[in-house]
């Protein structure tokens, strides 16, 4: 049995790196803060019987042997970078839950059949680096190596100058094939209301919904506010605000909404700044997700039609780049049913869909993957009052363990 | 009459300090390339017999003695400083023609009745600094010297600080009491297409337009993009992209805008920039503008109803701060009719009220002022594109000296 008390407390006591007065987190990936809960992390597997290996992009596996050392490991793994106002929970109780599995697992002396990896993935927030779930992209061959290291800040840092920064640009392969996993498993919260509607700490997710992401650029013309006409102006920002009420529009009207259909535009900027001047250029990034591909790409015909509509009405021309796309997700039929199992053990869990990505998304698609959500309060995440009871925390942490022991036995 | 060679020579000649590769300015208040061409203004005054002061807000008066110097000089004057994306006309042709008016005088060896005073007013932009007109504005009595140096730009240097820094923060007193001047003359150009439509060089400028402009925060809630469902959202950048398209709904519509109502926000910033985090923050500027001051006031009521309703909708929460307010003008009636005079002589003028706030509103509260524009292309300012024709800078010139002279002989 795993131990709740030590689990919430290593979990509290982890988020002293990169915490916020509001009792958040900004801990970006491959910052300073990130770089000190690695330390702590490579410490504390390493306490507890592991060796270790920093691939290409920073990913840390840490390995405890089995009986079987030719077979790859099984890997327990989440991440432990945050959004800029994130909570306690999102990623870090992943990381923290394999930690606990691996403490019970040592302390008790266990032999298991395959060798054991806790996995720290790096960048999965994509906050600072954008896509996200980029370290476990590179390890599934979704992205290459380069690609991950070109990866620019809006400091104009990359990601793989930070990771050298920080000392984590190891000199493992970072693929799938150079370093195998023999299957994932991850506990994440929900990061939605779905479990505490239907009152359950924690969920067998059994897939997790399309993604994609555009980089949206307005051009209009700069001119003045004052005399400047309101018939004569092209201006980027109104057509910019009209495209981001198109996409609400779209994302809520059936029957896409009642798919579960959503859209958001969460990042705008716009140029010269100046109060005076109409402005003239703006950028975005769009967000559209849906369970279903098709509605994907429904969902991007009409928003390219209704962009058009509001170009032609305003004089103003778009870019619009797609710079990340992720497919719906079926997790892997046997894993899942290993965390049913194991769930139903304890008698708490819900089916469920994540609408989030997760690195689990991408080593699906080459070894077999299962998830565990754990409740999380009001719904909440990527905001610093994120929460998750502490005993739905050792609930999910205690799903995990059996979901792995049965796997391993498998 | 004035050398209309000349003064398009200076006026390129002046536009090497802060250019931009598309054929723009951006010489922003108080940066290097304001230092240079102040350098050079004041070089250029002094070789045409001029002396100088610079007051507390960095306004430069340049001074040519007359018969009689108890008088307070008669000034000519406009700005050097430009927007982001700037033109090489607004304020810059001002400051040129008063150049050339000084010119002129010099060479014909003629002594005015009241000594002549050329004016390079500081900030007149307000992009880099808010609010616009800001050294006239405290030498006016509108602001106090302590609140012009306290003005802070984005990179958080103040109007203060960046005088010191580039050498024009003067002793003189920063007052329209303890430095006086006569009257005040400007030539600028029109910034709207009336000139243009009606195929006129030049206007006489009867007054300028009511303005106001307001700091918008609205407050929602950071949410997972991909998990948090549509009506579970509190997002600040779809309320603040309504409340875009409800400013320019309310300056559209009649009778607002059959009265030339005119609403524009151009300056959006948005936080935590996270493309999979709903926004929970974004400030905004609002700019609106009319000729009617109590139209400015229907306008501010229309915006306050119309962003309650939108924060009802989605749970946001509204600060609203108006930052600057600038009553309409009317130009003083004896001063504006020695530019009709003077414009009717060589018989190409047009009656204008002002669009954009200049200088010359914050002078024609406490001494006789009035305004000359010079017809710009299709209405294009604040825009690399901003042009007026060789021929319509030199006709407002010489309606400037012929307005003066005809001034100072009264
Ligand atoms: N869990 C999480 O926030 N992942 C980031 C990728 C996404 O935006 O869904
Ligand atoms: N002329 C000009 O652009 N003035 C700035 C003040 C305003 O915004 O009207």
């Amino acid at each position: 049995k795993t131990n709740a008390k030590r689990l919430n407390d290593t979990l509290q006591y982890s988020c002293q790196w990169g915490s916020t007065p509001d009792g958040g987190m900004n801990r970006l990936s491959g910052n300073d803060d990130d770089q000190k809960v690695r330390d702590w992390f490579v410490a504390e597997v390493t306490r507890y019987g592991c060796s270790h290996q920093v691939d290409a992009m920073g990913n840390i596996f840490a390995i405890r042997p089995g009986q079987n050392n030719t077979l790859p490991p099984i890997a327990l793994g989440s991440h432990l970078d945050t959004q800029p106002t994130g909570g306690r929970y999102d990623g870090i109780l992943g990381v923290l839950c394999a930690l606990e599995v691996l403490r019970v697992i040592h302390e008790a002396n266990i032999t298991t059949y395959a060798p054991l990896a806790i996995v720290n993935w790096t960048n999965e927030e994509g906050a600072r680096f954008s896509p996200a779930m980029l370290g476990s992209g590179v390890w599934a061959g979704e992205f290459s190596t380069e690609y991950g290291h070109s990866r620019v800040s809006s400091e104009g840092t990359t990601m793989g100058q930070e990771l050298q920064r920080i000392g984590y640009l190891g000199s493992t392969p970072c693929s799938y094939q150079a370093n195998p996993l023999l299957a994932h498993f991850e506990v994440h919260i929900e990061q939605g209301p779905i479990l505490d509607v239907a009152e359950k700490p924690v969920g067998v997710v059994k897939g997790a919904q399309a993604i994609r992401w555009y980089r949206l650029a307005v051009r209009g013309r700069e001119a003045h506010t004052g005399s400047t006409p309101m018939d004569r102006r092209s201006d980027a920002l109104l057509a910019a605000a009209k495209m981001i009420v198109e996409v609400n529009k779209i994302a809520t009207t059936a029957p896409l909404s009642t798919r579960g259909a959503r859209g958001t535009i969460a990042v705008i900027n716009s140029g010269p700044q100046s109060i005076n001047t109409i402005a003239g250029q703006v950028t975005m990034n769009l967000d559209i997700r849906s369970p279903f591909d098709q509605d994907i790409e429904e969902i991007e015909k009409l928003c390219k039609q209704g962009f058009e509509a509001i170009g032609e009405e305003h004089g103003t021309s778009l870019e619009m780049e797609c710079i990340w796309t992720s497919p719906a997700t079926n997790f892997h039929p046997l894993m899942v049913e290993c965390v049913r199992q194991s769930a139903k053990s304890i008698d708490c869990h819900h089916e469920i869909i994540s609408g989030a990505g997760h690195d689990s998304v991408y080593t699906s698609r080459k070894v077999p993957t299962a998830m565990i959500f754990a409740r999380c309060r009001d719904g909440i995440s990527h905001n610093p009052a994120e929460y998750s009871r502490p005993e739905d925390c050792a609930a999910a942490g205690e799903v995990l363990l059996g979901a792995y022991l049965r796997y391993d036995e498998h």
